[in-house]
């Protein structure tokens, strides 16, 4: 009974069926016809234009949409627990020529434009410091927290009034949007990007860099191939962005992730150190709570001494988080 | 009747399969045993110890190979027509920080000691003038052309006098071997490093990059994440690479393609602009003919003003490539 | 009365005297005798092997010093108030490739080895995160405190037990050996490399790069140029630093700032934020009387928004220091 | 007597008049008064509004240039015997963050609209590519020949119209303009920016950046910092700049450099490889011809196996150029 993650569950059918059903096709690169239906079809999801490019991985499409908005002399604001700041190996720097992550305070490892100005304003303005660029978020947060529309609004404002480009890392942001119960729209709010997940949520290798802006998006693709990033059978990432958006399969699939999550959540009480809004647990457990749990069969990560981590999946079996509540509640 | 090139055929049904098999695991990253094994399966192919890591292309490959030979401020001597070079959209440049390639003329985009140490000896052994960290060659050749094993040795040599690392891109590393009809460690000779092509191959989004030292390995690995190249479900990398390298498929694959050119070749006598020895053929060839030949449902590019390129891959069927060599025949 | 600071004073005579000379060579880059120099006069006043290098900034210096000790997916520990973190604009990003600088805290903004342990242990030794290549102190500190021998012994022993490289950012090493009364070698310790500050302390555009060991030397010099920081008229920069050192005059110059600032510390009682140890002076103040001062002919910067930073140079005059010491008395 | 380059030449006397008069402001940075008059005095010289940065060095100046016009996945166009491509030790790609030189032949050193369109023109339009994104000539040419102004303007117009940035390297644009008897807005023709030379002609440590467009200078000015070129004692370099020219010093200088190279080249006749146009001569001359007019005491490099290379400067005095030309004469 796994919890350790939902960044290596198993492949959703479908999926496996839209890969299978691209292998019919030979034209290269991103030129194929799966390819080609991307900015249509998630023009339709986010109800605006937009335009699409898939790669391989949640990092490089945080880092290639990031080097759309903040130059290598630049910065990027972000929580001091974002993804891009702990667990991305330095990628932000690699992809954005030696730009600098400046970090920003706040609960539950989110932003708030208040937290954003508080890091921003003791900035000189010269040349002497690093000027902020862009501000990337998370969504849902990596404590699994879900930005509602209007906090992305009040953040997007910010950004335009300070002239920074406006990123949305969404890992889980299906997560979010199944919390949230908003539309993708709403929960991408004004960003001129986001990194809409899928490999944490039923796919194999595609993740999707959604722009708002063409120019953007172009200069992505000269990076994308740059970086090594542009697969000759992209069809093949493609297909899996095109068979996760279809009959809402990443939808079907996070309320799937979340329910479990909630379930765990309903046994947990006072221990939860961050109400959950997404698909993950921060629960307050001593190390001799933690071993007698793993004695049970659960698999999950420690989170510092007190505490473990525990992730659902779009295939955690109902089981297994309801056992997972009983375990915990029997402690 | 499809000849523009391999790297987007179909994927080799032993692939399909190794891939699924691969879903039943859930350990992230390379710490599933599938990609545990590779290590030890591709010592075994290349009869010595190396360390072997996936990535999803060619450019990635040879981007991270160069990256653990050559410094920021250094020079990587290249064929005028390699494909680093020509084809990367500058992915050497940002993965090597700013070195530059070296480029040496050399017959069949192949490169000589003779023809390397006349562009390295010009260079002063200043700080003004970018120094040679290393040689790259390309097995077989943008051309087609494959290296003999004594020939690689020579450069070998050469490299090892100068100091210099030494990286073979094997984009089509499995139609050389299957051209020379000698070992896999013969055709990559006394390099430090081989981009082991498998996507040009019958394999959907896997490369090898073989490393005969650890430490350049562990180097890469970092790289790797940082360049957004980790995956997260990496298991169906490593199962592309297994499958490719199980019963040889890599070189029965190889072997296809190449019969396939080889039938074509017969058909072309002079118009060959280069010996076929592998998978590809640059046929001279007037814009009437090459006309003729579309009009008859046969797909290539044309390459310059008066000749066309033909590819075969491992799926090439021996009726089309028979079609072909009769059109050409014909003309 | 200027106490903004002393990185805009004017040269000394003989510095001045110094360069004029040096005008009758005309050997290009550092091939000239006073160049040929350092490296000889250096050994001598570190009373070890050293090999030197002149740039015009202490940006550069330190710059090109950390890019010998990490590479681009590492990280440099320093302190959060470092200048290469607060006030070099990027620049460690730039010439490090994007490396990262993990900030440590400490009192005195000085490191200690727990806290540089503080910092580096929680780090997973794994590819997500950045791991640390090296450590770099500033002697004397920002905040104007002196790291004293065994200090930085204890510092260079943790280091050298974690594989680190080493550096100290000398911009004011001049003041921090005057005020700690040890030898030079003393007050670099066992780092692998010092910026050895010279603008401040009375020459015009020369800083040198001292390394212990020669290979990373040779690697600057390729960096240096690399960096359009080779100077075909080098020698008028290796006269500023022969002429620093030469009768010590560096130490002399020194001691001068030394001795205004601890003329105008003997004023301040409590309001002393940090202990005096350099030439920097961090004065508990009102807005108030920060005008009252301002109004009474004395420049300097608000230190943040209850305080003010003076700062005395090689050239402050006795009785500037009296005066602005009888001024803070008076307030 | 020495003509091996005009590159570490004595400092003209008025130049050290104005640095010593520099010394006695105390601003730092760019923020004194000698700095903020460059953009109103150069604006005088090239009759239109520009702005103007100090740097130390001709590949510094050059590069921050390139990198306001060349996005890190761009590419330059440049002669291949290009300052730039051969002799920078690799710095455009360290400041252009891994951007290429994309070489192109042309006589004399020079590029024309031919040249380039027949580079340009057969790089596909495509991400697996390098396209380019800016334009770099020599003005005088790295064989001592001068851009017509109509040259320039032909090359200012292909630029346009393909969208390229437009520099032109100065190092030697004082001899350009000496030798052409044209404005120096004439011999800067369109570009958007000029590295506008002095080290090698009469400064000690001095060379502007010209920009036509603000925004471009701009963020030069965070590059530079960023490149650790932002020298705190700037006005020592500012000061030079408007000592070379007040009065008309560069262009002073630059005639008597190029006088004394006529004065040679009238006894070269057919040996001349290039018409002299500046202030470098290009000599056929044999092994025992060369060592000849050493031992009579003429210092210069070899260019090849089969020429030689003569550079006068701004102190050269008419005596030896008379008796190099005498000595040429008498081979």
């Amino acid at each position: 009974m796994q919890f350790l993650s939902d960044n290596a569950a198993s492949v959703h059918p479908q999926v496996w069926d839209a890969m299978r059903a691209a292998d019919n096709s030979d034209s290269p690169y991103d030129g194929d016809a799966v390819s080609q239906a991307l900015d249509e079809r998630f023009s339709g999801l986010f109800e605006a234009e937009v335009a699409v490019l898939w790669v391989a991985t949640g990092t490089a499409a945080n880092c290639l949409a990031l080097a759309t908005m903040c130059q290598p002399h630049g910065g990027v604001m972000c929580h001091e627990a974002a993804h891009i700041e702990v667990d991305e190996g330095g990628a932000p720097g690699f992809y954005l020529h030696g730009a600098k992550l400046l970090t920003v305070a706040g609960e539950g490892a989110k932003l708030t434009p208040d937290g954003i100005r508080a890091a921003i304003d003791p900035i000189r303005d010269d040349v002497h410091q690093v000027q902020p660029h862009a501000i990337s978020v998370t969504q849902a947060s990596e404590y699994g927290r879900s930005y509602r529309p209007q906090e992305l609004a009040a953040i997007g404002a910010l950004a335009k009034e300070r002239g920074l480009g406006f990123h949305v890392d969404g890992a889980r942001f299906a997560n979010a949007v199944a919390f949230l119960g908003c539309s993708p729209a709403e929960a991408m709010g004004p960003a001129d990007a986001l990194s809409f997940g899928c490999v944490k949520n039923g796919a194999m290798s595609a993740e999707a860099i959604v722009f708002r802006d063409d120019t953007a998006a172009d200069l992505a693709r000269y990076r994308r191939k740059r970086a090594g990033h542009l697969q000759s059978k992209g069809r093949f990432l493609a297909a899996q962005l095109l068979a996760m958006i279809e009959g809402d399969l990443w939808l079907q699939n996070a309320q799937q992730a979340n329910a479990a999550a909630a379930e765990i959540a309903s046994a947990c009480g006072e221990r939860l150190m961050h109400p959950v809004e997404a698909n993950e647990l921060f629960v307050t457990m001593s190390a001799a709570e933690r071993e007698a749990l793993r004695g049970q069969g659960f698999g999950f990560y420690d989170w510092g001494a007190d505490a473990a981590r525990f992730v659902t999946a779009w295939n955690t079996r109902e089981d297994d988080a309801t056992a997972l509540a009983k375990a915990i509640a029997g402690l």
